[in-house]
Parts: structure tokens; C-alpha cells; sequence
């Protein structure tokens, strides 16, 4: 009889020991969990913060007993595994109850030991204000704070998921929120113009959003007030009661009285490491495709883990919640005997920020550089459904894909209504190989209520496909800068459109309408730039003048993706 | 210099029309319209009629002008092409505002002639109440007998897309509906299990559904206050003032003031029949994957052609939107010169009944069964999103898949959220030839207001992969009526459940979180027929009992789709 040691409760954990014992009803299964619940939502904590999820108890999926009785997999919470002994296969626990320490052995073990969040090296940084959100103790303190203190500010460092997430939950509770984030834009995963919506958005809720700018010292100020009404017996309550001083590189101070750090998370590997388990460049568990690690009998999975990245085949970090359930039932799989393979991690990810949902696959521009890939891109802005239907939303998608093979390599979408169908599209056909000709022919759900005749992943595969057999010649917002004397840049919109919204400096305008009969007004010599609102005329107008025998270019996106730069 | 000419100004044609022009700016296009309108948006009709889209403009998305204006085409509208001379390659064409014939030349042809509503053999049927729905005159007429009779009561026949939009769109105008639908349920492409939620939204809106149910008879009943208030003077209107008495085959009788008649389309082929074109078995013009028919320059798309269906191979009728516009594209792409083909069509389509959403893509199983292909199915009801998180609403999900190659054959989904992203993910995977296996890995959204970390696909794809594996041996609701004395029906839900919501009879229960201190209850000799309300706990008891020596089978769906059933 096998006997399978767990360590870690949640997501990959608790789904490794259901599949486990799915597939043997007699493996004699452990899991050890260091804090007090098991299998609990993790990815709804901001949300009971800021009061959408309104009981406590619905985050709780499952008890150690309810997954003892419907499982029958023994669940030690509060009790965490200090040591792997490779050798004698067994671990050494300790029980944070009693404060006793055990040994079990294993004939299998699977680490989900998740990731912690990163605490940055600030002056002040440890105080009593100040936390990051990992798991339902810290929800249960952000709350008591939030329910004592009556905070009126807060300040969220980092703007990432779990930050902007935790800065919309504090704002549904009526604090002025500031979120700091030392990159240029918010969310890594989307490219800078595709978050200027977000930081639109954010800004007009009342958010005080500060790009660029990095927190360096935190003053911890005591009440006073607090520390006489508590007379000093209380003094974990008392601090509480203070207030932080922040000072960023921008060389403004802002006074506040919550401090959430969010910004990032680090495999948790000291486990691991201690074990002599080979730990990646990245920093995270290494393990194959079958979620093995260097040690034959111990698999590893979820946040701790690195994966392989399903656009560039390299190494990654990608802490997700459903990479982590899928790893843990494929580990438990092949512990008993199966086959299974993890298929790498596109990171398909969304964020809803406020009204805005913001969601990714695949890999975002910035990346793609940065690892030195061939791509080329398309932007759409269309209705999420048929326009003249009401409630109709824009949404703006980009597509990434390779000019060589015609391989989607990633997408990036926000809007109101739709982007999670967008994205989820794209994700599939990414997955599949499919090349953005293939996104053509993709045959979605349409009426009136629901989507377009020609779906905006269709339109998205239409323009790149016609970039790449070159009959559309792309110019991107970013090379407008490049223009010289030898180009005319042509706004093919109405008058009415340019006096609304602004146009182009150096800009001509020719609507399309009239283009054909004004068409001797252009200069042979010359390249013509054409661009419309979103980039639709400008292709049928450098397509007519391409076919009179001018030299065009379109830019991609139009208008509106290049206002997204300014 | 090529002379292009296109028969029908609709989806089809209007987009062959403007992609020949993107691709050729000096070709001569000519678009022949017999109706008063390009381009309109056919699909918005009923919503119109229903009062949801407002303004009627929003429906004609192009006018003549406005597309001679972008595209240099010059439509004609009111001209009808009645003969085509594919030996000298010119039409003849009727202008329908002068009553006069003449001819044109071409040296390519687009027929893009779409689709006419059946119109049954019954008695009584040609009378000045009875309407159906394809283009905008169709709709004027239809509202005008609404405003002028203000009917209490009208009738729809034919429980497809458009009768269904038909009677949601009466009910919002507060005519009290009854729809008759000659089948057992409404919607071809789902299948019966699948229509049972649909049913009941529409009877829990007042409709009056009569399945199994086909018209016979119509007298037409002339409202003699009418008559006599116009004095004879206008026929056509005051006949509009009288009533409907119909007579089904169940012996009922209504009396009913509107008809709208939606029992289908048939291709509208004698243009192309009478020219010679090849006619297929289905009805309709036959061509080749570039859109081309039996003579190399005459083309033909949208709902008037025989497509290949994706999931069979075979032909098949398929008139959808979607198809229709890509099919035009690829057609004026091939004379252009391209390498385009048409990539068969799945039939993804979505209906909007109420509050519901239904929607469906691939073959149905009775579609399957009739063409004699081999398939397994599996059903999942879950959440569209974390149940914890405010909103949750239930998608039902059916997926059809091949035994042999695990490849997706179809699926449906109900719901009322969700439905269309749920079939979108299942459309892009058949398409890319995945296998239900595939389906496994997906990665789509989540975060907990738009998904779930294990999405309903997944799940999907857990559960046929299981099957395929033969971990997990299926029984489906309607197998249960072969069970004898040789097998034991075990309920493992709560009694409370089973108390609320009834279980199937004959079971004996054993909640699934007890199971393994009464597993003596059951004998080993029997076949232990496991369920639960949507077949996770069935799943994970069978496998408990199965590890335990026991034989079982999993009722696919739970007692839920065993409901829908009944």
C-alpha cells in the first residue's frame, strides 16, 4: 500500500489528494497544511475585503473534516513539514498546536508549498499597518483593521492583480485609495497602451494612482490618542491605531493608514532547497512535464513550481490558480500510474478593475522583446455584439502573433462586456496552433444579443492575415515618430470625427468618401500614412490608393490605439 | 479590366462585394438588389418588431449611396436578375421601379440569392394575417398590423431561431403568444434533454407552448365593424382587422389575431436552376471550397448554397449570418485572384429565448444517430463563474465526442450567463481538432467574477476523459430504463436533497460522505448504478466502490439531466 504525503491544502494540494485517492481508494494519503484552513478560495480574499462576497463561510470550500469524510485523506492543519529526508523518504513535522515535532514517512510526496508574497526592503516596512494578502489570517487582520481603525486612507503598493484588486476592495469600503507602481503602467501583463483604459478607469473612480514612482521609507506614527485610551495594556490594538508616513521617490509624502503590499509573489522553496531538490534560475522547484522533481518520488506543483511557457518553451514563474489544480491532478495521476502531462502555462489571466475587465494570454509585446522573438501585431476596437443591439461595449483587443509561422503568440483585451470570451477564443486557438488565418474561418456564437457576423477575433484574423500576405502594410502608433518630409500623414475620417476628437498632428484630411474624387491631391513621391478611428477605413483607403498606385501604409488600431499612447 | 457582378445585396453579397473592391479598384461591380434595401441587418428584425432596438435606422447598416460612396459599387435596388446566360455570360435583369427588362455582361458572377421561408401546405394560409420574416418590408408589415389591430393573441408556428425571437418579440409588445412546434421541442439543434429548461422559461413567461402540435387548418374571419368603418374603401386594410381561427391536429381550436409562420428556409435556387447550375441533393447550389458552382465563373454563397457540415463531411444546409459573410469574402478573394477556401461550416449558433441563452455548435446527438456516427456524450452543470463570488448562474453543458478518436463532435449549452463564451471555447477546440482530452488543459479566464480555476470545459473534458479511459464507466438517463433486478440504483446524496428535490425511483440512498462505513450494505454481485444531482459525487462514489471491488456505472448529468428527462 502506497502512502502519499501533501504538503500544502490548497488548490494544487487539495486537488492532488481528491485525484489521489479517486485513483486508489486504499493509498494511505496525508496532507499537511501549516495554516488553519484547507482548500479555501484564495482568489476571493479581496473580494469579502471589500464586502462583494458578503459571508466569510463561503470562502471556506471545504473543511479538513468534510474532506475526510467524502475523501478520506487525513488533513493535519496547523501542522507544517520543517524537513525532507530524501534518503529515508520521510518528513519532519511540526505540530504548531502543540508545538511538538513528528516524523512521517512517504513513499510519495507532492510539494505545494504556493508562493509568499515579497516584502521589499523599505526603511519601516515592519510595522503594524502594513500587510500583504496571502491567505484568510491576513484577510481576517486587513479586515479587523479596516473594521477598527475606520481607516479614511489607504495606500496599495504594486498594481498588479492582488494589488488592484485589493484597491478596488478598499475603495467599495469607502477609503480613499492611492495605488503606487513603480513600472510606467499597471498589470505586467498587458502592454502600456492597452492599460491606459485601465488607468483611465482607475482614475476616474478617485483612485490617486501613481505611476513610476517607488515607495522608499515608511514612518510609523502611534496614535497617541489610541495609546492613552488603551492606557498601554493593549498594545498590538493600540499601534494599530496609528497612522504610516510614506515617502516616495517623487519626493511626495502622503499620510495613510493601511498599507497593502502587493507587489509579487516568490516560490516557496526553503523546503525544497533544504532537501537538496534542484531549484531553477527563476528560483522556483524544477520539475519535468509529469510535475516530477529531481528526486523520482517527489513531485512538486502549483506557484512553487517553474513551468514552461506554452509561447516562448522557456522557463517561468506563473502563479495561477488553475495551472496549480490541473499540476496537482496530473502529479496524483501519475503517482498512479497514469500517463498525464502538464502542457506548459499560456498564463491566461483577467482582472476585473472596477466596470473594466482586463484580461491576457500568451505573451505580452514587452516580453516578446525581451526575449528577443519575432512578432508582429494587430489591434481591434470593436462592439463585444451587433452595435445596433443595445448595450453594445467596445472592446480593444491586441493580437500578437509570428510573422514567420502565423502562430498566435499572444493576446491582450479589456472593455466593459465580453473580453473574458475574447480572451478565452484566443487562448484555445493559441493552444491548438492555430495560426491567425485560422481565426478567419472561427465559426462563434452570433445573434444580435451576443456577438457580430463577423466576430472581433475574426476581424482580428482578417487584418493579420492580409499583413502577412502583404496586402495590408502595417504602421504601428510607436513608428508614426519616424515620419519625415517624405510622408503625408492622411485622416481619412469625417470633419465632424476630428473636431470631436482631436487628430494627428501634421495630419491631412481626406475623408474616404470623398477620397476617389480627390485622389490627384496626393503626392505620388510620397508614402502615404493613412489611419481612421480605429483602423478599418484606413485599410480600405490604403487599399484603394495602393491599388491606384500609391505607396501606403495603415496604422494599426487607428486614432484610438494611438491616443492610448499620448 | 474584370466586370463583376453580384445577385443579392445582403450578408453574402454585400461582403463579396466590398472585399472585390479592396482587392480591385478599377473593376466594375455591380450589386442587383431586388428588394428596397442592402445590407440590412436581418438578423436585428424581430428585436425591432419587440421593441429592443428602437429606431428602425439602426437596421440598414448601408445604403446604396453610402456603399457607392466607400466601395465604388454601383447598387441597384428594385432590380431583380431573372435569367442568367452562362454562354454569352450575361443576365437579364428587371427593374422593378420601371417595369423594365435589360441586360448586363459579366465576366465574373457572385449569386448570393439566400433563403426563403417554407411556407406549409395548409389550408387557409394565404390570408392578410399571416406573416413571416425575412427581410425589412416582411418586418414594416408586421408592425403595422400590430399598431393598427393592437391583436391580443398571435400565433407563431415553428419553434427554430426565428420563430422563437418572433414570440419573444410579440410578448414584449403584450400580445399573449402561442407557439406551436410540430417536433417534440423547440430548436432542431439541440437535443430533447437539452430543451427542457427552454420549455419551462417559456411557459414561465404566459407563452403557450403546444409541442407534438401541427397546424391543419386556417379560416380567416372577417371583422364586419371593420369593413363597414372603412366602407369598403380599403380592403387591404380593413381585411387586416379581422381574425385568425386555427385548427391543429390535437382537435384545439384558437383563435388568434397575428400568424407568424417560421418553420424553416429553403434555398432560393431558380436562378441558379434555370441557368443550369448544379443543384444538389439538399436543395441547394452546389460548390466547390472556393465558393465556386458547376460553371468556373459563377460563384454562389450564404444560406442558397450546400456547404460541407465540419463535423460529418457531408453536405448540409446550414443558413447562418456568419458563413454567409465569410463565404462572400472567400468568393470575391478566389476571382481576385487569392488562394482562399472555405473551411466547412459547424453551425455555431445562439438563441436568446427570454432570460435564457441557448446555444450550440457541431452535430447534435440525434443528428449523429440519424447519420449513423459513432459518439459517447457527457453533461456537466456547474457555476459560470466561483460560486462564492454574487451572480453565479448555472450553465448546463452537453458534449458530444468520438469514441474512437476522443475528437469533439458537438455540444450544447443552456444558461443564463455565460452559454455563448461556454460553446465559443467548445467551437474553437472542435475546429482545431482537438480531443475531449484537450479540452483538459485549457486555460482559460478566471478570476472569481468570470470563472472558475476547473471552467465548466474543463470539467467537460475531465469527465469524457475519464470515460475514454475507462475510469469512469458511464450510464446515461435514458439507459436507466434497462435496469433489472441485477443492479442496485444508489442515490449518494443528502436526504435532505432527495427530500427537496425527489429522486428516481426504485433508489436506495447513501450519502456519498458515509459511504465507506455502509459500503457493506451493498452487494458485490450487482451492478451498483451510482448517481447524485450533476454526477461529481456519483463520480467520485463509483470510484470509491470501484476501488472496492464493486462494479458501477456513473449516471452522466446526475439526477438533473435525468429531470429534464422526465
Amino acid at each position: 500500500m502506497s502512502k502519499l504525503l501533501i504538503v500544502g491544502g490548497v488548490a494544487g494540494g487539495a486537488s492532488a489528494a481528491a485525484r489521489a485517492r479517486r485513483l486508489s481508494e486504499f493509498a494511505e494519503i496525508i496532507v499537511f497544511e501549516r495554516g488553519a484552513h484547507i482548500s479555501f478560495a484564495n482568489c476571493g480574499l479581496p473580494y469579502h475585503i471589500g464586502g462583494a462576497i458578503d459571508e466569510r463561510d463561503k470562502l471556506l470550500l471545504q473543511t479538513p473534516e468534510s474532506f475526510h469524510n467524502r475523501f478520506n485523506v487525513d488533513v493535519r492543519i496547523l501542522n507544517e513539514v520543517i524537513a525532507i529526508d530524501t534518503g529515508n523518504k520521510t518528513v519532519k513535522v511540526r505540530n504548531l498546536k502543540e508545538n511538538s515535532e513528528y516524523t512521517e514517512a512517504y513513499n510519495y510526496l507532492v510539494l505545494s508549498t504556493g508562493a509568499a508574497p515579497v516584502h521589499p526592503n523599505i526603511s519601516g516596512i515592519n510595522n503594524p499597518l502594513t500587510y500583504s494578502l496571502r491567505n484568510l489570517g491576513d484577510m481576517d487582520d486587513i479586515i479587523s483593521v479596516i473594521d477598527t481603525n475606520r481607516p479614511e486612507h489607504a495606500t496599495v503598493i504594486g498594481g498588479g492583480y492582488i494589488g488592484l484588486e485589493m484597491m478596488e476592495a478598499l475603495h467599495n469600503r469607502g477609503i480613499n485609495v492611492t495605488l503606487v507602481e513603480q513600472a510606467s503602467h499597471v498589470m505586467r501583463t498587458l502592454d502600456e497602451e492597452m492599460s491606459e483604459v485601465v488607468h483611465t478607469e482607475i482614475r476616474s473612480m478617485g483612485v490617486d494612482l501613481q505611476l513610476n514612482t517607488a515607495l522608499q521609507s515608511i514612518r510609523y506614527i502611534t496614535s497617541r490618542a489610541a495609546v492613552s485610551q488603551n492606557d498601554g495594556k493593549d498594545l498590538d490594538e493600540s499601534n494599530r491605531c496609528g497612522y504610516l508616513e510614506l515617502a516616495t521617490d517623487k519626493n511626495r509624502k502622503t499620510r495613510t493608514e493601511l498599507l497593502i503590499v502587493a507587489i509579487g509573489v516568490r516560490p516557496e522553496i526553503d523546503l525544497a532547497q533544504s532537501a537538496g531538490l534542484e531549484i531553477g534560475t527563476l528560483g522556483g522547484i524544477v520539475v519535468d512535464s509529469q510535475m516530477r522533481t529531481s528526486d523520482p518520488v517527489i513531485f512538486a506543483v502549483g506557484d512553487a513550481v517553474e513551468v514552461r511557457n506554452f509561447t516562448s518553451d522557456r522557463s517561468a514563474l506563473i502563479p495561477l490558480a488553475g495551472p496549480a489544480t490541473r499540476q496537482g491532478r496530473i502529479a496524483a495521476g501519475v503517482i498512479f500510474g497514469e500517463q498525464g502531462e502538464y502542457c506548459k502555462t499560456q498564463g491566461t489571466a483577467i482582472c476585473k478593475v472596477f466596470g473594466l475587465s482586463v484580461a491576457s494570454t500568451g505573451m505580452s509585446e514587452a516580453a516578446l522583446k525581451n526575449e528577443e522573438l519575432e512578432y508582429e501585431k494587430v489591434y481591434v476596437h470593436a462592439a463585444n455584439h451587433a452595435s445596433y443591439y443595445p448595450g453594445a461595449e467596445t472592446v480593444s483587443l491586441k493580437v500578437l502573433f509570428s510573422q514567420d509561422s502565423g502562430k498566435i503568440l499572444g493576446a491582450q483585451a479589456t472593455g466593459r462586456d465580453g473580453v473574458d470570451k475574447c480572451i478565452d477564443v484566443l487562448a484555445v486557438s493559441q493552444r491548438a496552433g492555430m495560426t491567425v488565418e485560422d481565426l478567419q474561418h472561427l465559426e462563434l456564437c452570433y445573434a444580435p444579443p451576443y456577438g457580430s457576423a463577423r466576430d472581433i477575433v475574426n476581424q482580428a484574423g482578417f487584418i493579420a492575415t492580409n499583413i502577412l500576405k502583404g496586402s495590408h502594410r502595417p504602421i504601428h502608433h510607436h513608428q508614426l515618430q519616424q515620419l519625415t518630409n517624405s510622408h503625408v500623414l492622411l485622416d481619412v475620417r469625417t470633419p465632424e470625427e476630428i473636431q470631436t476628437l482631436g487628430t494627428i498632428p501634421g495630419a491631412i484630411n481626406i475623408p474616404i468618401d470623398v477620397l476617389r474624387s480627390k485622389v490627384d491631391e496626393l503626392p505620388k513621391d510620397k508614402e502615404i500614412i493613412v489611419f481612421c478611428q480605429v483602423g478599418l477605413r484606413g485599410y480600405v483607403a490604403s487599399r484603394l490608393l495602393n491599388n491606384r498606385g500609391y505607396n501606403t501604409r495603415n496604422l494599426i488600431g487607428g486614432y484610438l490605439t494611438w491616443t492610448n499612447t499620448q
